[in-house]
């Protein structure tokens, strides 16, 4: 994925953009409390950086770190944020010297103070900043997938499988006992398989905790071998790009309620699986799944799914009320879970790619059963 | 640590604070990609929520998971933000029809985009916001320590060193051989004695990588028994609180480059830990160091430390031109290290606690020197 054409191919769209839009140049911003992946995406720079691109065609990335942006990210002109102090406002300043913009987006997660600083420190320039700004667009970009991007997906979903079936035999020979174990399982499994490790912070959360929707801490020393749920969220990195699947170790015997989330959990998964398919609103999606468990008596308390890529959770988020319609070339995660503080949680989450015909499950996560030790 | 007293001892600072500057309310927020630890601070709630304080003395909680939030935090109220749809305006329109506040001061990484819908959607209310505004001034409580923060820190430190030592032992074994297994074998050290694991991801960058200040990806398969140095740079976790020190495995026979590097490097971070004493000036600390680098011909491509807490890069940096003062309860690192594309980087980093009459060194991290293979 490391090529300039690639680069320079995606930083033609913003161009073309630009001149749409009437602006002279865009900024984008990475740092370590906001991040944004599209600078990755149109630059190959992986994080802590700034990257301008002007409607004239021009790129310029301003890393903080210049041996690695020189190692493996491409612009017209890499200039070290060094050159800047470091300093935002200087190096929007000194670049657009020489690029002579006068109307300058600027992305839209933009702290309130920095625009305000920049507005009043360049008082002659137009800064632009909306909520559906450059960075929502870009982004947008990113929500269909070209072909170099999936088949990086299937290399991520082979490892991600794999492990997947090495952790349901251990867990079945009784050789993982403790949340620790499995998260560092899933750690040292991923990194041996040449990835780039875990996407996001593993979650295990044996039965006295997997009540929560993101259990905190991630995990712990906690034993994961009474009877109930243990809910088990992980990714594989590559590239950037992770995958995102969730597995439920089942261990019975299970109470009545159990059972039926269980049920209702897999019946769910089946029923907005079959649904996938380019041109259907995710809203309908999510509006069949919420109606099924509403059916069933249960409320599910976050979204069916949702997009993934450089970012474990990009666009489209797959609840009522998005307006997004389903496209081929999208990877996206469907995720129904039910939660109860006495019961415990079950969750099931596999990722889909959407195909010109319907959609292909990635990966084949699925409820462990664990049988009952009498 | 999880106790109503304390969460409420350091609430009254913010109601003070409230009443010196005339203002209502106060709002923060924490989520996903903009973590605000003074949530945490303030009311125990490790994520994903606003915090809301009138100066009439009154907290509002507003989490997304409610069963976390009634199981370890604590306010006057909480309310789940399932209540507000999630949606951050109404949250603020809603609570403050019943708490009356005309002037209300939101945090200073407030985007943008969302302070001009808060203003417009809300437009008999006056909202603050300002660069050093209340996150700056509630961060500001987190830098100096209170006797329960210190006592933490002597466990994590604990913790952090038995870690350092086991490292060592393996390293000098030859039992590490590869970056990622440094990285594991860290990792689950840390949470087999029982700390939250690790306080950032670990970085392990060989011979090869470690000219990086922040090797990227921060681990790999690569192998790290060539000779050179190889760069270890992690902290452990307890409560939300992280140590952060680095090691450098030095494995010979060096160049003299390499040598010159060893040597300046370990004179720097003693030239500045015998400086460490109240009153004194961070500035003048970073001053020192830098002229020796730069008397050896050297320079040093970031700063000189940083306080630790809740987040890992706490105030203050240890560069020139800041303008704190070490005061008795900062604790704060101290990593010189300089880094070369040919001759690598090397690194040494631990955390200090300044005390009424000097400092105390917490972490014993060292360079780890392996006998040159003949």
């Amino acid at each position: 994925m490391q090529n300039k054409d690639l680069w320079k191919k995606r930083q033609q769209k913003v161009y073309s953009y630009l001149n749409e839009e009437g602006v002279d140049m865009a900024i984008l911003e990475d740092k370590e409390d906001r991040r944004e992946p599209s600078i990755r995406y149109l630059s190959g720079m992986p994080g802590d950086a700034l990257l301008f691109l002007t409607s004239r065609g021009e790129s310029v990335l301003v890393p903080w770190d210049i041996n690695l942006a020189e190692d493996i990210a491409w612009a017209d002109k890499i200039i070290p944020y060094s050159e800047f102090r470091r300093d935002f406002v200087s190096a929007v300043k000194e670049i657009n010297e020489e690029k002579g913009a006068t109307s300058i987006e600027v992305f839209s997660t933009i702290p309130y103070t920095l625009f305000q600083k920049l507005s009043s420190s360049l008082p002659l320039l137009k800064f632009i900043c909306s909520e559906n700004g450059i960075d929502k667009v870009f982004s947008g970009y990113r929500i269909c997938k070209d072909e170099m991007e999936i088949s990086l997906y299937r290399k991520i979903s082979e490892i991600t499988n794999s492990l997947i079936g090495k952790l349901e035999t251990e867990l079945q020979n009784g050789n993982l006992t403790r949340e620790i174990d499995v998260a560092l399982f899933l750690e040292r499994g991923a990194l041996d398989m040449n990835s780039e490790g875990m996407g996001f912070e593993t979650i295990v959360a044996g039965p006295k905790r997997s009540f929560g929707i993101h259990a905190f801490p991630a995990y712990t020393g906690a034993s994961i071998t009474q009877k109930g749920f243990t809910i088990i969220d992980f990714g594989v990195k590559l590239e950037g790009y992770s995958s995102d699947v969730t597995t439920t170790i089942v261990r019975g015997p299970l109470s009545p309620i159990q059972e039926t989330m269980c049920s209702v959990v897999e019946k769910a998964y089946n029923t907005a699986a079959e649904l996938l398919e380019p041109g259907i609103p995710v809203s309908d999606v999510a509006g069949k799944v919420d109606l099924l468990f509403a059916e069933n008596g249960f409320s599910m308390p976050h979204s069916l799914g949702h997009g993934i890529g450089l970012k474990v959770h990009e666009q489209p988020v797959l609840k009522q009320g998005t307006e997004a319609i389903l496209e081929a070339g999208m990877i996206i995660t469907l995720e129904p879970g039910l939660y109860d503080k006495t019961a415990g949680g079950i969750r099931l989450e596999n990722d889909f790619l959407i195909t010109a015909n319907g959609s292909e499950r990635l990966t084949n996560s699925r409820i462990i059963r664990i049988p009952d030790k009498l």
